[in-house]
C-alpha cells in the first residue's frame, strides 16, 4: 500500500495510538488501513454414499479437484456464501446442515470454513471456473489430485465420522509448506 | 475508496472481467479492489457456575458488558486471535474448548465467532480498552447492559445448553435493527 485510498498522499507504517501492531497510516489524512484475514466458505454436498467434487479451471490449482468454496462477500451470510459458491461453481442444488470444518491458515491470512450439505438432486453441472463436475465414492476420490489441503482435510473427517455415524465441528490450524500453489481463491 | 493504493489514480467502480460484482478498479493500473467481511473473535470464559464479562472503556458501547472479543489479525489462527483477545481485554488465562458461537451480521460485513473457554484461574483485570472484568451467575447477568447482540445470544445459548449439560456450535445470522451503535470493534 503505497498511497492513500482516501486522498492520495504517501502512506507510512506507523503504530495507531493505543494499537500494537504497524498499520498502514496516512501521514496527510489520518486514515488508517486494516488489513485482516478472509473467510472462504464453502460446501461439501453429499449424495447417498458420494460426495461432489470440482474440477478447478482457474489458477491456482487448475485441473485439480475441489469442493464448491470462495471468498465470502460483504453483505451476506456465511451460509449464504456457501450456498451461492456451490451454485456459481457447481450450479448444484444443497441444503446445508451446518458448518462442518473451520480451518484456519495463518500464513496465507485465510479462514476456511466448510458446510456439511445434502445434495437435493444430481441436476449438477460445471460453473464458469470449473472443468467438470462428478460424484466420487469414497474410494475413487482422487487424492493426489485434491487442490488444496484444506479440501483433503475436510474430506479425511468426513470419511472418518461417515464410519461412525457421528459429525461434529473439526477446528484446526494448517501452515503451508509451500505459498505457490495451494492459495485457494 | 477515491484513489488507488498502488500508483495514486482515481479509482471507478466497475466489473472485472469474469466477476459478477462491481469492484473498485484504478483505470491506470489495473488494480482491483476486494473488500470482505471481517471476522471478530473472541471467548466465553466459565469459572464454575459463573461467566466473566468485560465493561467496556472504548465506543461503540461504551460502559457496556461484552465477551472479550475484537477484529482477527493477520499472521494468527481463529483460536490464537480468541486467546489474544481475552488476554488484551481482561488479562485472563483460559483454555479453549471449541468454537461455540458463529455469527454472520451481514450489514456490517462481519462474522463473529466466540469459543467456549474455561478459566484456568480467577487472576483476570481489564486490560487498556475494559473498565472493569467480573464474574456473572446467570441471574447476575446485567442484560439491559450487554454491548452487542451477538453477545446477548451466545449468552442465551450457553445458559440454555448449560440447563441440558450438552454444548454443540451454534450458527446464525444476525440483522441490525440500528447500525450506530452495535458495531463491535
Amino acid at each position: 500500500m503505497n498511497y492513500c485510498p482516501n486522498c492520495a498522499a504517501p502512506m507510512r507504517q506507523e503504530l495507531p495510538p493505543g494499537d500494537n501492531r504497524l498499520r498502514h497510516v496516512c501521514a496527510s489524512c489520518g486514515y488508517i488501513h486494516y488489513d485482516n484475514p478472509r473467510l472462504v466458505v464453502g460446501s461439501l454436498p453429499i449424495w447417498q454414499d458420494r460426495v461432489l467434487l470440482c474440477r478447478r479451471a482457474i489458477e491456482p490449482a487448475y485441473g485439480k479437484w475441489t469442493l464448491p468454496a470462495g471468498f465470502m462477500e460483504n453483505d451476506e451470510s456465511t451460509a449464504q456464501a456457501a450456498l451461492r459458491e456451490t451454485t456459481e461453481e457447481a450450479c448444484a442444488h444443497i441444503a446445508l446442515e451446518g458448518p462442518y470444518t473451520l480451518i484456519s491458515i495463518p500464513q496465507i491470512n485465510q479462514v476456511h470454513l466448510i458446510y456439511r450439505a445434502r445434495l437435493l438432486d444430481v441436476d449438477f453441472s460445471p460453473g464458469e471456473e470449473t472443468l467438470e463436475t462428478r460424484l466420487f465414492t469414497e474410494p475413487e476420490i482422487p487424492w493426489d489430485d485434491i487442490a488444496f489441503r484444506s479440501v483433503a482435510l475436510t474430506l479425511q473427517h468426513y470419511f472418518a465420522d461417515r464410519a461412525g455415524n457421528q459429525y461434529s465441528l473439526h477446528e484446526s490450524s494448517l501452515s503451508v509448506g509451500d505459498r505457490d500453489s495451494r492459495k485457494p481463491r
